[in-house]
């Protein structure tokens, strides 16, 4: 195992301003580049200059997404400018550089440098942790858009993978009526065994009378056909990443009132969203082989 | 039991326009007087004048408080005036009168009359009804107000009647760590069977550290000394009716973020809200004995 | 609030061994007579005398029910005859002495002496906890007799009181599909709230599809018409107590397999249903003012 | 999709029974041979030719397992031999041909005769499903050996796949404390989802406190090692399928109540386990591309 003490966590958005505050709790020394309109936690030290920061630090903590351009590290609370190209000269040999949705030719450029290139979005653990603010900010959403309660609504969730599985418990819990509608026969048996109605993906063929649809399906499931046969009253809430799964619009023409939630785990709960990417990324590091 | 084929819904909030149109479709005639300024649903016959609406119906439908003023019917969403007085004046004897709240002199001002007056806060199921919107809208500022998920986090409930248990349970659901603070025995027993921690409220004469505080004891449990004993990144959440039950000025000096969060049901559900008065009346009058 | 050194355990079944071993472990000192048959836990002093046991000890612990005879102690685990009368004589002025089932010429005679008598099936928080085995029993005992699975079971559950609830809520988490049966408006509020589907008990002069019936309606409600209804496959468990709710006769002709489960907290979890029962008297003893 | 119009169950025990009649209830035709020790069910045709059964059939049901000697179809509702030589001797190409545990050597020996030859125990949603029972089962086994409540029971379950997830899961709603212990991250952050306490495998070279302990993992996690951390009033389910997770030896040794649960669906719940087969033979005739 890797012996890591000092962090330098570059840009990336309020999580990676809790993260670098987990990580000085955990005991770790914590430098900061292109965080500095966040309030700095107890114990992380803020830097101005990239290459310090990476010559101070073990381990670099990227953003997610690590760069929005393809040329600067994605910094949406700083001023700096933080070029990729500075991070390929200054990184070292054996240097750990962890980030989120690693585009290959960045991990290419840190291995050509002889770094370790990690993707944190590739852990299992992260991605099952972060269904759990999703479909928290998914029931929240809903509560919102809704006059009734979530006690006795009629909910159909698209897909049965994990952000599907805990928001439909979670509905399940608070008394709603959950329709599960799935492709795979075993994605249905789990939808069945969690308590649900499980039923074909043909089902949405057929006339949709729900007070709520999520969708979890991350390619174009809710065409207009579909929609078409959804209720005016029917709020539809697209929980897909890019490039989602809804036609919006054709949704938009047939007043069928969508959201598109994105990257809900750091706009509901930012915190939480931080120590589950530290929980990934300490794990990662646990599992290098130096 | 009463014979009811025409009711008037006089004054109220959204709710009402809910109410009537709900009636309406259960197949009763609705007119609604007083709610001019919102959308009157299909089969709901809006009317301009009192007296009329009284005449042609067999039980009226007051809001819920009947009156702020102690001179006229609620009816916010209405520009017009409708005095207590010409309802007393217009109403017959044996006519049913249905309102929330219904304060001693207007009952027996009706009762005067010969009506039949009935306060529909006083059903216990409409209590146990509406204590779903509002844990749910409990629930729903928690998560609007916290950095954290609701899983995992350490949520003290305070008081364990309708609200508290239907609140605690759902919490539970969330994957928080609830804890039930209670004067009596028997709460306590069902907090734990519930599935939660309970304790005594002497518990609140010690430091507080959680991430939520929910209270539902409708009298002066967080005084001062209460409220030095929580950590200041708690967040505290008001349910009880007024008087409530946070000292506000000592909580803002303390630097205690607070929310009174007051008549959830009409506000965060107020389509559910209305199925569950209209529950309530359908109930009152069926216990009627004429 | 009383100051006790010793109790003395005097009879009843092997929830009083639990007990006897559990006040020990508290700190107390504690007497058993009248259990020889029970392994005595570590720290009971056995006695075979009831005189000097209850000289010694300043609480008395009767079991539950305190006799089925009415002369003397029920002591199924033991072969002392332990007189009520020899009970009444010894017994101190300002001496507590607590039972299960109290009968009212047993609680005259103790008082006659200036004792304190106390019936702890009186405590509230006891029949609420006790809620829990009863519901794990009835629970288990459907398991066993039913070739299916709870999940996806059709239970009907008549009354809505605490055993009611706790069972309710235990079958939905199975994935049951619940259907209670309650007279109260508040009660099938409740058991709305619960998750369930709520019925009027004239639901039971209809027919009846169901897998198992639980009923904890404590007089008769399943008559011979009522039972006409069950289909023949149906299971009926009654959790009432005596007399119990279940024409038993007219269930045998009409070969209608049914249970009555009597006492369930002391057969399916002795050791919780005597943790339950310490709690109930160290409570009981607390709110005696000397 | 292949056209089937009759079905022969071969063979099997009392879910086959249960399976026949589901299958005749869903409109086949059924021919059962091999099962005259148990009650047909209504619309099922008894037949005590082998060749006879397998001519007038599309598709032949055979049990699970196929065979436990190797030569002859499991009968155990039988006395007749149903030797699996004249099996394949009648057999037709095309023919369809499902079992359970289908032995290498059996399904070539189909495949030579061109029949269509499938393992119903591949089928991921009888996994799935068969879960159910399994934990139900193993809930029903620890209510009867345990003194106490599942409510409040402190429960290990190690390992965190289909069984030990539904497990844990109806474990939590009863109440109970529970702790997985896995070896993936993944599977130890879907723990923590469900509500539980995650641990590594590790956790267990400590000492283990807890009322009962469920094993999920099929082979020796519970070595002499471990057994000597147990608590010995723990009891210790194993859920494991053959060769079992325990050293039973040792934990007899060692005086641990030590109980192998094997086989549960079919135990437990007959008449569930026939209807999730019943689904996912017909689930895989769908996918049978003539």
């Amino acid at each position: 195992m890797l012996s890591i003490e000092t962090f330098a966590v570059i840009g990336g958005d309020l999580r990676f301003s809790y993260l670098a505050g987990q990580l000085a709790d955990d005991g770790y020394r914590v430098i900061a580049v292109g965080l500095e309109h966040a309030d700095l936690p107890p114990g992380v030290t803020g830097c101005s200059r990239l290459s310090q920061a990476i010559d101070l630090s073990d381990c670099l903590i990227l953003p997610v997404p690590v760069s929005t351009d393809g040329h600067h590290v994605n910094a949406p609370l700083s001023k700096l400018a933080l070029p990729l190209d500075a991070l390929y000269r200054t990184v070292r040999r054996g240097q750990v550089v962890i980030g989120g949705g690693l585009r290959a030719e960045i991990a290419a450029a840190l291995r050509e440098r002889d770094a370790i290139a990690i993707d944190v979005l590739k852990r299992e653990e992260l991605a099952v942790q972060n269904a759990i603010p999703t479909a928290e900010g998914a029931v929240a959403l809903a509560m919102e858009e809704l006059s009734i309660t979530l006690h006795g609504a009629r909910c159909l969730v698209t897909g049965y993978g994990r952000v599907a599985r805990v928001l439909s418990r979670l509905l399940a819990a608070f008394g709603s009526e959950v329709t599960v509608a799935a492709r795979r026969c075993s994605d249905r048996a789990w939808a069945t065994v969690d308590g649900g109605r499980a039923e074909d993906l043909t089902r949405l063929r057929q006339p949709l009378d729900f007070d709520v649809i999520f969708n979890t399906v991350p390619h174009l499931l809710f065409d207009r056909d579909v929609l078409t046969h959804i209720d005016p009253h029917t709020l539809l809430i697209d929980l897909a990443s890019r490039p989602g799964g809804v036609d919006f619009n054709a949704a938009s023409e047939l007043h069928i009132k969508t959201v598109w939630a994105l990257s809900l785990p750091g706009r509901v709960a930012p915190k939480t969203a931080a120590g589950i990417l530290r929980d990934a990324i300490l794990n990662a590091i646990r599992e290098v082989t130096p």
